[in-house]
Order: C-alpha cells, then structure tokens, then sequence
C-alpha cells in the first residue's frame, strides 16, 4: 500500500478501506506522507465524496491518532453539547449548568474563537481568575463534585484531526460533509462522553449555510455516534441571525446570565431544546419542564457559579460592571422608523472583529470585553433615532458602529418571527 | 485574487480565466502560492476537467514562467520532432538527421529517461565525448551549418513546468489531458521552432494506454500549437511492444544507426511517418519519397555523423563493437516452439532498469552499455532453443534474463501484424 495508489482509488471514485485510511492518517502522523499528497487526496474526497463506511472509519482513525478521555466512572451520566459555530452562540454557558442542575455530570472541551465564531475558552477567560487548564484527575474530581467542568481540548486528543483542518483551511477542502462529520465526531467520541447533543447551526452566519446540508450533516453525525455505541442527538438550528443580542466575549457570558436569570429569548429557546431533547433521548419524561425547572428555580445559576469558582473565576464579578466594562459605550441609532427585518450575522461578527474582539489568525491576542449588543431583534418596532445596538469599545471605532449599523436592516413591513429549530436528528 | 478562490472556482466546475491561471502560476514561482494548494488545485482540474481556453492559457503562463529561445533567422525552416516516451524508442535518431539532410533546422532540447522511458540525452553520451551543453551561440551556429543539434533542456525555460510536474508525480494527478498537454506543449513553444511533429504513443509501454486518450491528447495539442501560430502535427502510434528491436542506451542509437543504413522495421516505418507528415503539414511534395532517399543515398547517416562530430563525439565508435561493448552478452532462449504473439514493453524496459540502464530516481546513474536485443518480432517463428533475445550487461543477471523471457509470449497460431500508425491528427 502506498499513498499514491490510495489517492488514486479516491479519484477514480472509488470507496477507500479502513486500511487505507488507516494508512493514510498513520502516514500524516509520521510524517510519512506529505502535505501536498493530504491536499491532494482531501479534494479527491471533496469532490468524489464519502460514503458512510468511509466517514466512520475516518473518524476512528482520528480518534486512534492521539489518547482518549476514560469517563467510565459516570459514563451513563456522562453529557456533552457541541455547537458547529454561530454569532452570539453562548448556549453552552445555559445548556451545561441546567445539566449538571439536573445530575448530569458534563464534561466540556472546548477551545477558542476563530474567523467569526466565538470560542467558549475566550468566553470564560473574561471572568478574572478563571483557569480553562485543570488536569486530568482535577476535571475528574471537579465533574464529579459539582457536574460541570470546562475546559482546554487536549492537545493529545486528536492531533490528526488538527493536522488535517489547518490544511483543509488552506486548501478549500473544508465543505465536505464527510470531512465535518468526522472533524466533529472524532473529538467528541474521543472525549469519553456516553450522551452527546450537537446543535447543527444552519444559515448565514453558520459553516453549513443550506438546510439540506444541514440535515445531511446532522444525519452523518447521528449514525457515526449510533456505531461507537454512543447517545447522539443533533438539532438543526436557526443562525441566518445572531443567536443572543450579546455578541462579543464577556458579552456572551453576561448574555447566558440573563438566560439563566429568567429571560426569555432565542437563546433560551434554541439552549432549552438542546438541554432537553438530549434528556428525553436519555428516557428522562417531563425533560423541557425539568430544564425549565432548573432554571426558576435558580438551580442551574447556582451551578454555572460553582462552576466558576471552582476553576478560580471571581463570581463577584458576573455582573454588568464587569462584564460590560469596556471604555466606550457607542450607539447606533436607527435612520428611519419601520421594523427590523434583518440583522445579518456575518456583518456584527465583522463588527466584533474590527473592535479586536474576534481573530483572523489563531496567533491573534483578542480584546475579551468588546462586542455588540443589539438592542432590537427580528421583527422589532422602531423608530428614527432609536438606539438599535451598543457597542462596547476601548477607543471610538467608527468603522464598527458602520458596520453595525448597516447589518440591521429597518424596513415599513413586519416580517415573520424566525423559527429557531430546523430539524431534530436522533 | 487569492488561491483560495482560485481553487474553489476550479473545484465548483468553473472554468479558470487567464488572470486565475497567471496568478497561480506566478505564485508557485514566487512560492507564495504552497504545494499543498498546487496539488489540491491540480486534484480538481483532473477530477473537473480543463476546456481549451484554460488548456491555452496555462501553456502560456509556463511558456512565461521562464525565458523563450529566438529561432527568428531560420524560423520557416525550423523543425522539431517530440516523443510523449515508450520503450526503444530511438526515432530522434533518424528523424532528426532526416530533416537536416532535407535543408530543415532541426533544434532539439532533450531529457534524460525516467521510469520506463529512455532519453535522448544519456543515448547520445554513449557516444564517448558528445557534448551535450553547447552555449546558446554554438548551438545556433551549429544549427546554421549542420541543420542539426540536439541539447540538454535550459533550466531556463519553462520552470514552472518542472516545478508543477515533480508534484504531479507526487499526487497522482498526472493523468489529465489538458495538464499533459500544457507540459509538452510549453516546452515546445518556448523552444522557438515553428514546424513540430507530437510522436503520442499509446499503448501498455506509453503514458496514454487508450486510444481515445491519445486522440484526445493529440488534438489538444495541435490545437495549442495552431492557437500560437506554430505549424503542428500530432502521430498517434503503437507503443503496445517495443519499438525498435535494441532497448537500452547505447543499444538505442545502434538501432537508429541500422535504420539510418537501410534496415527497414517498426522503428523505421515510425521514424518516416514523422518525418514525412511534418514535411507535408509544410506543403513539401512527395514527403515520404524525399525521406527515403536521404536514408537510401546516406545523407541523413551523414548529418547525424556530422552533429556527433560537431558536439565533441567520436564517430569511429558508432558500431557493434563499441555501443555493444558490455562484459556479458547472455542468450534469452524460446523454450517451445511455436509464434511470438506479445512482446510485453513495460517487462523489457523492466529488464533493462534491473540490468541498471534505467533510472527510478532523478539522481540515480545509470549504466549506458546495457539492454536487451530482441531477436525476435511479434509474428517471428521460433524454434524451442532459438535465441529470442540477448541481453548486454556487465554482469551476470539472471533476473533479467527471467524478466525478458517471461516479456515473449510464443503461442501456436500466428498473430496478426500490429499496425504502428494509429491516428494522425493536423
């Protein structure tokens, strides 16, 4: 076997083996097969496709490059969200904490923001003190506490599967469903986690921007976690908008505070589902009503707190002070008076981006308490000289409120309320 | 303008434009552009396709990546022969002193053989002294005097072809009409010549194995050369069995050197429909009558006599003796009688890279007085005992006797004459 005779089955449309894949990832890691003959076998994959013998057996070989979490000691309880990347997705900080509320023990990976998706890391460093570096037996003893833990991915964790995206970013390979679904799986059923639910993000401010592609990518996900014998669930949900009107690091936290202190939004409503469809495909009855319980009655707030402490965050400090404290506070204000029609996502990450809240390059050190928030949403009556956005700034950035202001679109007719689940796959 | 784009276009089914092809290539010169996007874009041009104007305009953009020689003194005058490479495929050798004896300028710039094909370049050093680095004045004056030299290929000219074309070996995309067709064809226009005769072999011992290929390739490549204002005509021939009788180095030139004195075989009959197609695509009368009487009254011997002189080589040591001079000459014997029905190319050029006359690598040296004599055609009647074929070489090898034997197929009923030319496309 050699890499080229496997390059060439991909091209002449054929399905590879797991030998060959095998073979394959084993040579990326060695070093054996080079850059250039990955790329090349990666746009015969994109453009051929990849059956699901295939993704699976690629996903195992990713898995097999590097080491695997052991969670055997409360593997039934064992939880894990994933979200394939939005704007203003903070669902991870409402989601875990009404897990752990609930019993669950949740065992997070995460890792940090890059292009125009936030990165759950950034998020929680902009809480003073918090440390996203615990080592095994800390996580361990901290998931079993106190449910929840969240911390950096391993870098022993999958180390193919960062291999193969840094080229595949560089290479116009990445849109494979295939690919994606393997990219994803791989982490997740490497992180040792029984229960998985994955939110599918779908529209303009998301990777998949088509529903059916969606859908196709959802399905994939599904059946791959179904043969490692895992729980997998995986929703579809709505990111032609930003998901919460917090958009920025520190704002995305102080966004899920709200949520978890009783606001009803999108947020709630796509982090609601999440929680509880992964609980009902778990057999537990009444799950939307004990998610919302938990969040009443304060339970799932007190556990995003204990959380926090127990990484050294300082909890006195989840609050607007902190978490919106940036030197400026600029608004952007309405130029005429109808409804908002549209808030287009890529065009308030931009925004984000240009405030240095958001990296280009995974080098790029990032401002932790800038960002957006919009004072309107969807379907909101305003009128000329409102304040339809904030932005939060260390120095008065025109180019920003520009940016903002021409994301959000203010028409005479009310349009249709967005609807936030696409499809659920389980 | 960025790769990226550049390698979406092609990998979504859209053509290239001239500014996407220039812009990759002056990347892959200037290094900006990494192997890895080369390959993954040269991928999606083998799984997508190339039309005609792309075709075009990569030559072009190779043709530019490097300097282009001035043949404007003899420019109407100027021929040149191209072979897409087979086994014991000497007919530069005659077609080359053909048009020199004919008053045409024959400028060569020649390779050196890689994998199952020879090259001119080490056939000619066989030739104890030939010189095959003349500066760019000598080569045109020996052009103007003699009407024949055959050089090594400038590392000046067309350099994003090598660089492109180590890669594709790499990747497995070689096979791709359109990126063959640029390689060859840049060369050639760039070598300045305007009268160019394609030699596309097809068959088990040549790059193309379909006929329908080779049409295509040849086709393609008429029509690049008409597009720049050259005069071309593309041969399609046999290359199923060896073409001449003598494979390896040395032996290639004293199988040139028989057809050159009269010996009328496969190598002669291909040798003279080059030739005389090209004359004719000139509007030369009588082609083919012309070519034979510079074979019959020794002209064309003369003038390959008169360029080895001209380049340093020793002209006493064009016989037997001296290019059959290997320590061993060992018999390859029929072991039943009957008639030779194959002659199998890619297991006599096998034989003759075990025997140490061929290179794998680049960098490997190679042994210039070995190779196989085949003592037989396919037709021949052979006798159990017969000698089917010698092998030259400077040691003992029993495994190329074995290869070379197991190469000659002798079956009870005689086989039809292969027919050598399969197409020719002006």
């Amino acid at each position: 076997m050699n890499i080229l005779q496997i390059i060439n089955t991909k091209k002449s449309g054929k399905a590879l083996t797991k030998e060959q894949i095998d073979f394959w990832i084993n040579g990326v890691m060695s070093g054996e097969i080079e850059d250039y003959q990955s790329s090349a076998l990666l746009m015969a994959i994109c453009l051929v496709g990849f059956n699901e013998d295939e993704t699976y057996n690629l996903t195992q070989a990713i898995i097999n490059s590097g080491t695997v979490v052991d969670l055997s000691e409360f593997y039934d309880l064992s939880v894990d969200k994933h979200s394939s990347g939005g704007v203003g997705d903070s669902t991870t900080f409402v989601v875990a904490p009404i897990f752990a509320a609930l019993g669950f023990k949740c065992a997070k990976a995460s890792g940090r923001g890059l292009g125009h998706t936030g990165g759950t890391l950034d998020k929680l460093e902009s809480i003073p003190g918090f440390n996203i570096n615990l080592d095994k037996d800390q996580f361990k003893k901290q998931i079993e506490k106190i449910g929840l833990a969240v911390i950096s991915q391993s870098k022993d964790m999958c180390p193919a599967d960062k291999r193969l995206y840094t080229l595949r970013d560089v290479t116009e390979t990445v849109d494979n469903v295939g690919l994606i679904a393997s990219s994803i799986m791989s982490k997740k059923l490497a992180s040792g986690v029984k229960n998985i639910v994955l939110d599918v993000k779908c529209g303009r401010g998301a990777f998949m921007k088509d529903l059916n592609a969606a859908k196709q990518l959802a399905k994939e996900m599904v059946k791959i976690g179904k043969r490692a014998n895992k729980n997998v669930v995986a929703i579809v949900t709505n990111m032609d908008y930003p998901l919460d009107e917090f958009i920025g690091n520190s704002l995305e936290v102080y966004g899920a505070l709200n949520v978890l202190t009783g606001t009803k939004n999108n947020l709630h409503e796509v982090a609601l589902t999440l929680a509880a469809e992964l609980l009902k495909s778990m057999g537990i009855k009444d799950a939307y009503q004990k998610c919302e319980e938990v969040i009443d009655n304060g339970k799932a707030l007190e556990k995003f707190k204990e959380m926090i402490s127990a990484q050294g965050g300082d909890i006195t400090c989840l609050d607007k002070e902190h978490l919106l404290h940036s030197n400026y506070v600029l608004d952007v204000i309405a130029n005429k008076s109808g409804y908002v029609t549209d808030i287009e996502p890529m065009g308030i990450a931009g925004a984000v981006t240009m405030l240095g809240g958001g990296r280009l390059k995974k080098t790029d050190s990032i401002d932790l308490y800038c960002g957006v928030e919009l004072k309107v949403q969807i379907g909101s009556a305003v009128e000329k000289g409102d304040v339809i956005a904030k932005i939060y700034s260390k120095d008065v950035n025109n180019a920003a409120i520009l940016k903002t202001f021409e994301s959000i679109k203010i028409e005479d007719d009310i349009p249709p309320k967005p609807q936030m689940i696409l499809a659920i796959e389980n």
